[in-house]
């Protein structure tokens, strides 16, 4: 790679191109894969502590069966979210050795490799668990252990307080919940590790789609709560990668 | 006043006045005092179960001066809420049997009268007090027993569960919170009982004055929990005693 | 069980279990039966004034085939709400001594009781009979007594007026209503015993969804009238049942 | 004027000028009035049926005297509306033949002149006065016939039906309230004239300023009612001279 | 009808009902016929100046094939508004005499009748025809005269203003209009009639369903406009014909 | 067309006109072609810079029908948005030498002319391709040079940077961004040009449809990055016509 | 400078640093100055046409004083936007030759230069005078030829349509207007160079502080109006800017 | 303690008290101090990772002196947020070994300890300032390292690019950003630690408070970000601290 770069130093040196060019000259020389309507990042592992994974809910059959052979081949797992029951079953047909989770919408292709860590992942409702599921599969896809503990709502504290011992092994735990939210209030409460807090859309009404759990959550009184989008399992899983992958 | 009824009702026979003007002479000898800006109702207690009360944010001091004589002349508590502390102290000064609240924004004239039931007034946290002592004024004056447990918001659950064993006691519990508004569910899922949710604005940004707070009571996963406006300790209060006072 | 509780409390003595885990070993004894995608909390009735009920709206069939049993050889009543049409229909071929409302969108089991109470249900218009039918037949499995009055509306206030008398013998109303949702504040005007008011998602436009209506009743001038969720006629209903079971 | 039409035509037919200038110029000449920062519609009465009125929200006193002049020599009546207390002394007390409400933020100087028609400000509380207020100056500066009835709000009913009876007299009716806003419902249940709604920003919390009572207007369940914007006194009383100026 | 009220009153005037319920039996008497899921207000015309309309969008098939029998027996006209295809044609196929137009989402049957007044609609481009036609029918059926002109929306200046001679005969103007809804800020700034603006939901986006075209009418810089519900055609037809018919 | 216009002035001079007559009279005979339900501008591209185009999104196929032919007669481009498959291909059958591209919801039906200019499209994300295509097919159809570059969001800055190089030949910048609608920020701070920020619908939950990426656009920290509506491809490409147009 | 680039460039090379590291390295070198609190960014002028300016919002007076000289220093221009009026006589009193403007709330120091290009400002009323002026003097800073024209709002069409000749020789428009902001839609419809629409916040109750006009440009029915935040005449300016001077 | 509890064991064991009580007896002996108007938790440390805080927003200055000296007495460090300055200075004044800082609106006093981990803030402004130092107090108070790098925000990548090589040393990084709040986006996709993102009220207008920077943040577009409510620099430090000390 010494020469490339030797290359491009010399002709931003003669003033061909600028240090933008060559920049994006060097870095494409180290990861960036253009394949037209779209641009694979191999480097974003080493990057960011996971790697490039896909959002299935705006794609194409087409693009999807283009782009996984690409990761496939670079030995990387493969994580396709927010994926259509028709487009899933596509892809399991094609890539015979993936699963497909319609409950999660997810698709997956493992590669072998080491588990770190431990995460739990609550759900106030036995509603809340695509929102679960879409977490557990990022997480394995991370490498990151896992442990699903539902419906222990705060109408009914008798089945949380029930599960507090489980909560002191965790180095994280993520906390899902639709309609108002209150989970992570309690949970924060009782926890020092890093909580994650998850809306979901589950409600009616004045629920607004998730916004009055995501409001409530961002408000709530247990100190250092942090909140992720609504119904967003996968970024909650790539929080708490983020903490386990860098202690 | 049988008299001038059938007098009434004998012109609304004869066709000279309407049926909605019949009613309007016959109420308006029953109770609806007009002093021109103003129309007092006499009958409110017969008809709702608790007196007239006067919301005082947009009165001035003039006309709080015209009204308050009137209801004590009828022997009626005097309720004057949401009352900047200048007018406050004047009324003080002029009604010197009466009480002002400075926190509560309350100014109380009360009558000898017997208590009934029991209500408890639960709050969050400290913040929340303004709105509870004006939820305690109200009960007072309609005559119902109160009683006030303070921050024991669920981000500390030790705090609350020691006062669950009172909560048995109690006609109905009015809990007050702002931020995320959690604490209802947690005592709703407890308890039997009527439980009145009342959000507060306590708390910044995302809390949006009180909003998320209100629409985490309205989705409540603990069922039968109701709700009044933001920081309306006064409304809570006139709800419990409808219940009370009806029983 | 009184053994058992020794037991838990002499480890919590000893430091061998923190106290949570005390508290929920026990409740665990006393009521919860956790069939792993649901934990069904028979101790509710006794805690809160009615059952345990199921939310249906995201169950699948499967899993209301799951539960359905349990609640049945507890010999408590269910009621299934929020139930789409196709499932609605497979619980009743499966359970034939329940029955199916589409409208209400409501499957109940029903167990022998005796009935308690008077609770009435207004609606404003016919569209929001799908709402006041949740409730009705949510009161009716708390063994509450109902009394339904429809298209009542404010707007021709004739028809409200002829029914004011059989109010004074309601321990509490429902009120129902989309739109501007202005019916509760002319009934609180009105009555004394406790007023609930539903909000609909009836209207279109600025009605939001029925958040015109909420925002209504919450700002509602008559005093002391509480409120729930958009639709919420199960809710209504529960906070009813707490009223009546209370007293 | 025959011949500056002739000469602007001319220089269109040269193409010196284009149409939309030809037009302009001829307009200019008709009526509006460059004064720099302002522009003076003094033809707006014989278009729109009212004179041209100053928003004094945001004009400077500096800028009020200058406009105002203007006005007084063309013999046109004088409304300034939203004027700061300061402002308004300062205007009184240079046009002391003025009036200034400081309730209604209101300055007029009245021009001789025949009153048509009659307008039925309501008000569903005392706190509605200032905006009953700025409609009542409007109307009266417009030659309008105007009568006020207070305090007359849905939750005593008694007190509005009472004035049914007068309802029927009048060419059109504005009914201001704050809150739930459901006044304009009942009364438009009740009366075939125009009604014209006005919320008011009366109320607090979920009240949103306002929003509340406009929504419920909005979605009012008596056919025909029609809104204006919060707090909007001013434009009502503009929208029922169009009526009676019309017919 | 005198005999039914003088027992009334001897009830009364005994204590057996109160007066609500005097007020009731006698209003009963004169208009109200309450058919078990609706209540039929057949004084509605004589009160409010147009009859009982039928909002479609939420009966049933059944439900309007027993209410407009009774309509049609009172030789009423029937206006059925936010009809369904399917349900349009059934009615069509079950009174022939009546019409069905499904853009308009509306079926009437007419009544011979006199034409009284002169109503223009105005709209701002053609996708708002539905809504116009729903304003169309309803004034019809109301017995005023309509005019319709299309697509004369403020980015194309000349179209609007070639028909502002036509503007001057009308007894008031429907402007419609979705987007930025600003065409009745240009019309009410030419016309002296009343103008009653109606958003619709056209457009995309930011214009949040038609709540960009109802705020930008509520604040329109032209004096006097008046605004109804998002696609309310049907409610701005109803305040025309209150304006005409009152005159 | 001289003559008629002195004509109509000559009317106007005599008062037998007024002046939005006069100007309608001469604008009809300049361009508006009025057939029923719409009225064609066939003088906005000189007026504007680019012809009239046809908002698919609520018109009927036969609307279409109707339109397309007069502007083809003219010949003018044809430019169809929003338009739904179904209609699009039966266009395509009709007008076989026209295209019509799905994804971005277009047909275009071309006319020879010269390209000016260079417009450069940046998009986020593969997902705001069919926003990317409206705007490059309304820009060929406006006869502007356009380039697309896909998939660089802030994410990976990396892909972006390389492409910076480029961007000091363009234009303007057309910025395409769902989700967080970063990107127009960072572009912003790296060009001189004019960039247009279009915020897309891609996201869920707090998206909010768009919502997000347009006020993220409004508040960007780079200056003079101007805003669209939501997925309004087609305006942006409007927007760069006008600045290369008026150069 | 070369050796400094190049010296980087071999550390790159040797992988001694990264690439984000090399590029900083360079950038430092070429003209961010950190001043501790901030850091200021001299090559702006030539990556974005216009020179680093100084948002004063939420500057100290401390803060002001420490960066202005080193502006004056480079020869640059001074402009400080959102300044109190204490802050604006504090600073000029310290630097004479600046200019401040209490209603912009606007302080600049100008530089000699050479004024390029046409931009007008039309502001639709004289309430949205101060965010003109803010546009106009970031413009005079740029460079940049500028014209205004107030009150000029829709409801007076007159006033404007004599404007429309001037608007023919503009290289772009910026137009200014709160309330329901109909403006932008009226001029874009009239010519055809660049339209940059500024909603303000002038208004009242559902005016939402500038929310309905931004909504009502944001939908404008004018093909290619772009928009800007809510009293952003900064950000106006510099989009005009940003067309100017890439022409 | 084993005497106590056995002692409330028995009484459990007597029926004298309930489950909950015995539980919040035991823990009361643990750790929670009643002082009336407030419960102080001193167990929280052990609990929760971090001691108990003082919010200061809604706490009087008596109130505060009370709290205090029992914090101290405890050794535990004291942080009071949210405090005006004129408390601030009132504490100050009486536990002079403390600190109040203004702008950060913070009073501390601070207990010897270890500082562990190493976090990083960034600010995307000047303006976000206060709300870094709020973190930066609260971070020190937890005893952990702390670097803070200021005004480095997206529209200037050259001043962010230079700051890269020292993230790769944190444990966690908090980005602070108000406006569109795109910073954190940039960068996620730069590191692999955790990235914690609090959105500022710094802007106007569109901006809405914050709520802008909030929605970016929750969409943004690099995975595994999260965030914390509006200008909530403590939940953020909060949120780190647990990252570091459950490692």
């Amino acid at each position: 790679m010494a020469d490339k770069v030797k290359n491009i130093l010399e002709q931003l040196d003669k003033g061909k191109i600028d240090i933008f060019t060559a920049l994006a000259q060097i870095s494409d020389a180290k990861g960036i894969e253009n394949i037209g309507f779209a641009r694979i990042d191999h480097e974003r592992k080493s990057r960011c502590g996971f790697p490039e994974f896909i959002y299935g809910a705006s794609k194409t059959i087409e693009q999807l069966l283009a782009i996984i052979p690409i990761l496939i081949k670079k030995q990387s797992p493969v994580l396709v979210t927010r994926l259509e029951a028709a487009k899933g079953k596509a892809l399991k047909k094609k890539f015979p050795q993936g699963e497909f989770d319609e409950l999660a919408r997810v698709f997956v292709i493992r590669q072998k490799s080491e588990v770190q860590g431990k995460v739990i992942i609550l759900t106030a409702g036995t509603s809340d668990l695509d929102v679960a599921l879409e977490a557990k599969y990022t997480l394995e896809i991370c490498d990151v252990g896992v442990n699903m503990i539902s419906d222990v709502g705060v109408a009914g504290l008798h089945r949380l307080l029930g599960e507090v011992e489980n909560f002191k092994k965790a180095d994280a735990i993520i906390v899902i919940a639709g309609m108002e939210g209150a989970l992570p209030s309690v949970v924060g409460g009782l926890v020092s590790c890093p909580v994650i807090a998850v809306p979901t859309s589950v409600g009616y009404g004045a629920a607004l789609g998730g916004i009055a759990a995501l409001l409530g959550m961002l408000n709530s009184c247990a100190s250092g709560v942090t909140v992720v989008n609504i119904d967003n399992g996968f970024g909650a899983a790539c929080a708490a990668t983020r903490i386990i992958k860098n202690q």
